[in-house]
């Protein structure tokens, strides 16, 4: 006899069973036997009635659902998916399955990054990687097919209604359209036009699921924008004052080639913004009078220290409030969501929280891969009461328990706590030497030393014959004692302790390398370079020593994540510029290209022969070209760095028109843009750990979040007993184990450890605690006057949404 | 009779007057009969009877004494001096006195500002100010022995100890002595020697009153120094690694110029940090191997975009734990200054405040410029109680009321209500058109129409024939315009309305310019310049129309005087460079100087003939030298904007040595430092400014501090009273006047309206509104275990410190 009926009442499809809850009801009305335990255990226990399988086995099919679209409804909250997205029925639902898991997302990242790497082979391409025609058109044809199923899966999913509604679907398929119309125009002239429409393919990687973090700068980059461009145009007001300024002061002078006219004067006050022809574009004017570098001198000082300083602090301080007002909704988004699952698991019955077997069954659909042992951990570390129900409150932390790697605490302090005597003595004492101070501090010295040794050995080189094959002794030397060091830490610590620590990881790796590096060595393979990036790397051991390095290395790993999908977005950025670049700049610089420009040095190539020498006279700068995608994403990233941009800028247009200018010029902004948010990202997650450290100066050292749990026997023969009725036998055996394992060592329960990194969410956890619960009262509030939820038991279900999934499917189909 | 006795009992040098206080007590025990009123008035109305007319003489002086010495500590208060240097005794009060006041500040200033200027004149000397030997080195003796003189009031007033124990002045006095041997060297040789020491001369201007805000930036500076270094080593550690690296990879490769030694490879990755040399460094290898420029990417990726923005971060956090504790230790300070200061105000009889006639006598010493209504107005702010005593807690707020600037409120709403019917209607009219919306919005639509105006006329202006003496129309017309609109304005709202707000007196003032520069022009003067710069600068008025600009440029003029401060800051470093420069390098460089080096062609000047034709080629970098110190400082901002520095560094290192490098790259270090600073302070600053306007949103507008406070009639007559007895003419005819104008209009009371304008303290005390609280109570308590402060009356005499001026003069002399 099933105990439990969903709180939200799910009318089957088959109308039978209409009056199978209302039964379960009044037989529930009966005074709960189940005493202290935990009810799922009682509740697997009492024998099923015959006479009510049919009704069990719906109710049970009810809860699967229930179950299902519960963890749909965690899912969204985790990954910040909007609700109104939510699948709306049966045939949603299967769209809506099959679009989510890491097969499907796959999919979809590889037919993006096909489609964007198509254009190393399209012409102009890289000269190794060139594709016929109608191959690549082919490939394009195929991937753009893969797109096209993709996005029906979606509509199928959304609905129809939704799918229009939803922008960034739209827009791909739009994106895809002309993608699809162009594609087979290639196939059909068999040549290729000028596609610019191909900067636009990055749409296909912005949209991958995987692809989130990318979309979350960008949507932080257009919101920073509005505050950026009104001092982008302080700055553009200023230029264009002292444009007018500088034409009247400095054309008269003739020797002047910067201010002749006022479009030159305008461009090059651009480009002095940049510094990058500064002292140049003063010389004339200052050769004539000494008191013009007055003009240059205010220009930068207003220009390049104040207002350009103006735009950091002004997208600082957006960038500040948009990342306090994203982590805010993000967290509603996520209590919501959480409330939504709550409202799928209780029961009529007992409204107040929800039982372990209707958790066990949400985290089989949320976390397939989590074992019988985990499910229970984290629901035991979910419950707070000691009630055997969950209550709302209790579930309201389901995401920060959830991530917890548990594991049981080891009765052994070392790894060879259970070895013979002679033996123990003998690694306790590696252990006591590897873990003191003296060993640590030899070590740092032996590391110093070696960097020492490098530089004066490479200092020694000058002559240049380093190229001889012998492995210098001093190398081996040093290597032997890292070899050592591992060896004695390994056995001292234990692999897994040693391990576990990512300094002694990276420590490990470097050696292995090393060696490695030396072994290829011997057989006269040419790893040299190999071996000479890794030998100065064990310096950085070092770092360890002093505490504002090790904070921001610590720092710097948790930021990676985000630092790459910034990188990420930069090079999507440059994806796009770099194939209008292609379209309009292919092949127009090359050797003596632009003799009659200002910059024909620098593209000079001349091979003359003075005597019996021949001297090559290189500018070099023709090598800086767009004539393939990847020379332009170089010559991209020569432009981000923004030094001598204005020559590559004068080369192409001496070549073309002058309006090239401002294809360099709002590359440079756009640049502007990205890199001033990924100063103020670095800057704000510096000074928010930062501040957090002297927040918690006192508490504990920071070793992410770790929970203790303890189970004694009884609780672990209930969730076998649980789990036998449902005829799960990998998770009984698994139970069963641990069983095993307590009676071997004669304990009646055993610790448990639940661990994981610490995340900037938690941080900001911490950091904003207060307004947190603000923020929680405020959106109560809300969520009440939209509908009673705090007290589902005294509310009609009429009044009660979301409706679960079948409900709808009545009402849909 | 006086009936008030300083609580802390001052002994008078002559020791007869010992017992005067003790009468006064005796006599005060007396009930006293003021009833309501101030009692400073009735104080005074009481006769005085003769036979203690010695006594009241003697306790009026100890009085006197008192005042100055609170006021003295109030002074002591607000420019954050020391108590340690607080005057001790009579003669030390004296020597205080004489070097604290304006006329000995500005002696200061100009010996500083004399023995700055000298290197103008000294060998390298700017040719038009070349002095002979003899004359620059009697004026620099002469201005030694003057900063000796100072020094020699300063020990005065200190006393030994305590100059001794004060470091700057120390130092000071050691680089005096240095200074005076080599001025005394240099003109007993008649010839001038290598002499760095100069550079030390900054420290005669640090150490000036005036230069307050230099000292703290500098202090500032040096506190950030500890994290920033951290992260430099981090910094140069990669170059090191990168270094080695770079020459193990390029070196093979001959047409390499930047990597063929290690130490050419570690200049360059130094220069390449600055970006100066981007891609040319990275082009030779480059054309041998495409995939070199990954090395360079990483470099730059690492040690650009990240290491050097964690560099901004880590003092941007440093900055604001200072400023935050900076502002608190003030903060503390001018209370302790308060207290004290309250300490010698109080009298024995009442304990619990002080009166109207003490806090006068206080402010007759500290703001001696004050009329006497203006001190009561003060008074009366301070005065929250409505007894007539100033109560400690109310005088904590002495420094936010005293500088409120009183003016009677008007009770007149326009300047022509008094005019006649006819005359009213008119201006009535011209006031509410001025005032309209629709005028404002013609008035930018007409600077907008200007601006474009010039931008075209410009644009037309190519051939270059802008030199005819003809004025513009269009200029003529449109200087009409904003004359009128001034006229406009000033009729419609009266001058002095008009000319309170900052941005009609931008209008007024541009505009007057223009008027004067078309006068001029009409002259047949030369003021074309004048004209073409004052033109576009009537755009600027546009940038009202945003609440962002507004905003912006609010925040710029509050900052302006910070930002001075700190750009004096950026030259005493240019100094101190500029004349390490000087003695090194000048003469160094020169055309065609350079011509060994790689950097030859920015220095050269050739001047060939081709045909018939003269060309010209000329590099200019031989410019970019430190022949003297207004060149050095030219030299020195290029080198601050850091683009192509590396041609300069390499021009000077080609004619001495190579050790010459280390003169530039400390020189990049010491700016990095000080723009890192710059930059933190001015995101500091705006990003503090904007989380005040976020937090006060619904406040009302920001018009700086006001507060209001009315005077009765009979309030004034009262003080005249007081004046009269104390026989001050000058405040008695000044409140006379009052009186006069309010009997004119028939009123019983005036309201007046104290205001200043907001500074950053303001701003901070309501920013850290809750931890100020907390401040507070934390060093009260610090200060009860000190000294018991609270409670001074139940106090006895001898435990209450610090001990009075007299006190202390008599346990010294």
């Amino acid at each position: 006899m099933d105990d439990d009926v969903p709180l939200i009442l799910t009318l089957d499809d088959s109308g039978s069973s209409a009056s199978a809850p209302l039964d379960d009801l009044d037989r529930e009305e009966l005074p709960n036997e189940n005493g202290g335990s935990y009810d799922v255990i009682n509740d697997a226990s009492s024998p099923a009635a015959g006479d009510c399988c049919a009704q069990q086995s719906s109710a049970r099919h009810n809860w699967e659902m229930n179950y299902q679209e519960a963890a749909i409804y965690l899912q969204e909250g985790e990954n910040n998916d909007k609700f109104f997205t939510h699948p709306k029925n049966a045939k949603a639902l299967a769209a809506y399955l099959f679009a989510h898991n890491h097969l499907f997302y796959l999919m979809e990242l590889s037919t993006a990054l096909l489609l964007l790497l198509l254009s190393l082979c399209e012409a102009p391409a890289v000269p190794m990687l060139r594709l016929g025609i109608f191959v690549h058109a082919t490939l394009e044809l195929f991937a753009l097919i893969v797109v096209v199923f993709e996005l029906s899966m979606k509509m199928r999913w959304l609905g129809f209604q939704t799918f229009i509604r939803h922008k960034r679907t739209m827009v791909k398929t739009c994106v895809l359209f002309v993608q699809f119309i162009e594609a087979i125009v290639v196939l059909v002239r068999q040549t290729s036009h000028v596609r610019i429409t191909r900067a636009l393919r990055c749409i296909f990687l912005v949209d991958c699921r995987y692809c989130g973090a990318v979309r979350r700068n960008l949507r932080q980059i257009f919101q920073s924008l509005p505050p950026f461009i009104d001092i982008l145009l302080l700055l553009l007001f200023f230029m264009v004052i002292f444009a007018i300024l500088g034409f009247y002061l400095f054309s008269p002078n003739h020797s002047d080639p910067y201010f002749n006219t006022l479009e030159n004067s305008l461009v090059n006050l651009f480009v002095l913004l940049t510094t990058s022809n500064f002292p140049d574009v003063m010389m004339p004017s200052y050769a004539r009078n000494p008191w013009s570098c007055v003009f240059f001198i205010v220009y930068l000082s207003i220009e390049l220290y104040f207002i350009m300083n103006l735009l950091l602090a002004v997208v600082f301080d957006t960038f500040n409030d948009i990342e306090k007002k994203k982590f805010k909704s993000l967290l509603l988004h996520k209590r919501t969501a959480i409330q939504h699952a709550y409202r799928l698991l209780i029961t009529k019955q007992r409204p107040s929280g929800i039982s372990f077997k209707h958790f066990e069954g949400l985290l089989r659909f949320y976390k397939p891969r989590m074992c019988a042992r985990e499910r229970y951990l984290t629901f035991k570390a979910l419950n707070q009461s000691h009630t055997p129900l969950v209550s709302l409150k209790d579930f309201y932390n389901f995401y920060e328990v959830v991530g917890l790697k548990w594991k049981a605490k080891r009765n052994r302090e070392h790894w060879f706590d259970d070895l013979p005597r002679t033996a123990f003595l003998i690694f306790k004492g590696i252990n006591i030497l590897v873990k003191s101070r003296v060993f640590q501090y030899t070590m740092y010295t032996v590391v110093a030393v070696n960097g020492i040794w490098i530089l004066v050995e490479t200092f020694m080189l000058q002559g240049g014959n380093f190229f001889s094959r012998n492995v210098p002794w001093s190398y081996i030397v040093f290597l032997t004692i890292y070899g050592v060091e591992l060896l004695l830490k390994t056995t001292g610590l234990g692999p897994v302790e040693y391990l576990s620590s990512g300094w002694n990881l990276f420590d490990f790796s470097v050696t292995l390398f090393a060696f490695l590096g030396l072994m290829a060595l011997a057989f006269n393979m040419e790893p040299f370079y190999f071996i000479v990036v890794l030998r100065p790397l064990q310096l950085l051991r070092l770092f360890k020593l002093k505490k504002r390095y090790r904070n921001v290395l610590d720092t710097m790993f948790e930021l990676f994540p985000r630092m790459a999908s910034l990188g990420l977005t930069l090079l999507i950025f440059y994806y796009c510029f770099a194939i209008v670049g292609m379209e309009f700049f292919a092949g127009v610089v090359y050797p003596n290209c632009c003799n009659t420009s200002t910059v024909a040095d620098s593209y000079r190539w001349v091979n003359h022969t003075i005597g019996n020498k021949t001297v090559v006279e290189e500018g070099y700068y023709y090598l800086n070209n767009f004539d393939n995608i990847l020379n332009s994403f170089v010559t991209l990233f020569e432009l981000t760095v923004v030094n001598d941009w204005y020559i590559i800028m004068e080369g192409v247009t001496s070549q073309t028109t002058h309006w090239s200018r401002l294809y360099f010029m709002i590359f440079y902004i756009v640049t502007m843009v990205v890199m001033t948010i990924i100063v103020a990202f670095i800057l704000d997650a510096f000074v928010f750990r930062m501040n957090y450290t002297r927040k918690n100066q006192d508490s504990e050292e920071d070793n992410g979040i770790v929970l203790e749990k303890e189970i004694s026997k009884e609780e672990v023969v209930g969730i076998i007993e649980l789990y036998k009725r449902s005829s799960a036998a990998t998770e009984t055996a698994q139970l069963q184990k641990i069983v095993l394992q307590m009676d071997k060592y004669g304990q009646m329960s055993t610790l448990f450890l639940g661990r994981r990194s610490r995340t900037k969410s938690d941080l900001s956890m911490k950091m904003y605690e207060e307004e947190i619960q603000e923020w929680y009262e405020e959106h109560s509030r809300k969520e009440e006057s939209q509908m009673p939820l705090q007290e589902p038991a005294s509310a009609s279900n009429s009044s009660l949404k979301p409706l679960s999934l079948r409900q709808r499917s009545q009402t849909v189909i």
